[in-house]
């Protein structure tokens, strides 16, 4: 294959053809995969079907592709791409405590995009669902003349009893997150910076980064703890802990009270504040895509849950507030109560 | 509202909840709709979950908007695009023998995009999603600074053994085809036609043009053949007869021949091809999206098919050729064997 060869070149069959041994044969459960007009998969027995689309668009959701960089760092940024958008359809589920069933990618890509960037974005895509576990059973691949979008449907799977809602918090819940939070922001602000090549060689940014390009969703922590509902509600970090925390309680119908000095700061995401002279606690708060769960927890499963999130292989979970029976969204900084501020918005 | 009202002016938050309105509540089996990070949908019990997804770019599926026309026409037209979105996944879903259960909308449009526009490529998707009984329970909605595309998800129901695939056509079946052929490729050249304005006056033309934009997804016939099983296999035509009539004989590992004196041809796609001096048989067999289904039927099954095929409602089904035990997919025209041409090529 010359390293030149578009997407045009080949068209759409054998695209679809190379992306289907990519894969190859997929699960039980896929009753017919790709290459007829729609996928069919076999409902586990009395569950609910968890249902979620998100988008990835270039000049948006991320930086357009360097034309002037070489092709090895262009196949890694498709293959993070690739990640990516199987990562934030999967926290979607995770969210819900529903375990993956399918996924189904859709493209929009430019008739001169290298085949090579293609395969990664591929490659990238089918590492994370090998992981979890997600067979790709369909999909739509699509010329365009805009920035490339990358669209994913990710199926799942969980009881209706145990599905983690929005909506079912209630006042005296104490608020848990996964993960130590604002690195993707942090990864981002490194990205945009004029010195961001040198800056990536550090540690603590090249970790931000990375959180930034290939989020981990908590497939297995929401999993659990919808099984072992041992929380009320739950809602991934998309768009910050600030704007989550806000909509649970929104959707619960209660308020909610956030402690500043209890929320886990990434060590990368200090750095980067330090550095900047900002409060890395905004970081923290405001700054979207950390991919994280918060969770909602009855006191009188506080324990149980904690027993859960010690299986979590390390991942720390920290206590940061509570839903209140008072109305509003509030933050406790140095003994003084301000209201939370407002999330990230991608709009 | 002021009509140059755009999209950012409002936000994805408003833009969610004025969709939300649009929708209403959704039925029983949609245990979890709009709002939360997933939607839930209850499978019907003991059958399979159906899946598809589709996408429209704008300069690709369809025509830019033009800047100057008045403001009546350009939401026709973003009407038009939010049938057709979910039309053409629908037709997938039929082409299944699959009964629509819910759709999921993702769209990426420009910041400057009028709500009006918005609002009409809502009502559209909504009439549709009415009519066939498709509840909307998600999607996104992000900013673009590329053209506008809308992805379409949509999940069908269907037991096991009646699903309609494409690859289960046995030699000797014959070829049913629905409705009349070549309108839309018909309707697409008189958009591009100089003349499209007086032309889109008289009736045929102006029905070509109608189903090119507003297809109708043949979704109760689908539904009726495979839960009869009156057919071996099924396939819709969004890429033109020929391509179907191919896909069919290629999955099922047979040799297919059309009959092209038996072809149903749209009267409209006859006068264009009159006016222009080509073969109107070559429009109605390469000619893509159409969105009518092809069936292969045993023999044995022909009268049952044909009893179940009467209760289309004058929607008309031709008998167009057969699966052969030959290899290959021919074309009998004036007599004489040639290769069926190739379909309509998106990519």
């Amino acid at each position: 294959m010359s390293p030149t060869q578009s997407v045009a070149d080949l068209g759409e069959h054998e695209l679809i053809a190379r992306l289907e041994r990519r894969f190859g044969p997929p699960p039980p459960w896929v009753t017919l995969g790709i290459g007829d007009d729609a996928a069919v998969v076999a409902p586990v027995r009395g569950e609910e079907v968890v249902v979620t689309t998100d988008s990835l668009v270039e000049g948006v959701h991320f930086l357009p592709a360097d034309a002037s960089a070489p092709d090895a760092e262009r196949q890694a940024r498709a293959g993070a791409l690739g990640h990516k958008a199987l990562a934030v359809s999967l926290s979607d589920l995770a969210a819900m405590g529903a375990a993956p069933r399918a996924a189904l990618l859709s493209l929009a890509i430019r008739s001169d995009w290298p085949v090579a960037e293609f395969d990664a974005l591929i490659d990238g895509f089918a590492a994370l669902a090998a992981l979890t576990r997600t067979p790709l059973v369909g999909g739509n691949i699509t010329r365009s003349p805009g920035p490339l979008v990358l669209d994913v449907t990710a199926i799942g799977s969980a009881l209706a009893r145990k599905i983690l809602r929005r909506s079912a918090g209630r006042a005296g819940d104490e608020l848990y997150v996964t993960g130590r939070l604002g690195a993707a922001a942090a990864g981002v602000a490194v990205l945009a910076d004029p010195a961001a090549e040198s800056l990536g060689r550090e540690t603590s940014f090249a970790e931000c980064i990375g959180r930034h390009e290939r989020p981990t969703p908590r497939v297995r922590c929401g999993l659990m703890a919808g099984r072992a509902r041992v929380a009320s509600a739950a809602i991934d970090l998309s768009d910050g802990l600030s704007d989550a925390v806000r909509q649970i309680a929104r959707a619960s119908g209660v308020g909610a009270v956030v402690e500043a000095d209890a929320v886990p700061v990434h060590p990368g995401a200090s750095a980067w504040a330090a550095r900047q002279g900002i409060d890395a606690i905004d970081l923290a708060l405001s700054g979207g895509e950390d991919y994280e769960l918060l969770f909602a927890v009855p006191r009188r499963r506080r324990r149980a849950f904690l027993a859960i999130a010690n299986r979590w292989h390390g991942l720390p979970v920290t206590a940061v507030g509570r839903l209140s029976a008072e109305a509003g969204a509030w933050l406790i900084r140095d003994g003084r109560r301000e209201p939370l501020p407002s999330g990230f918005v991608h709009f």
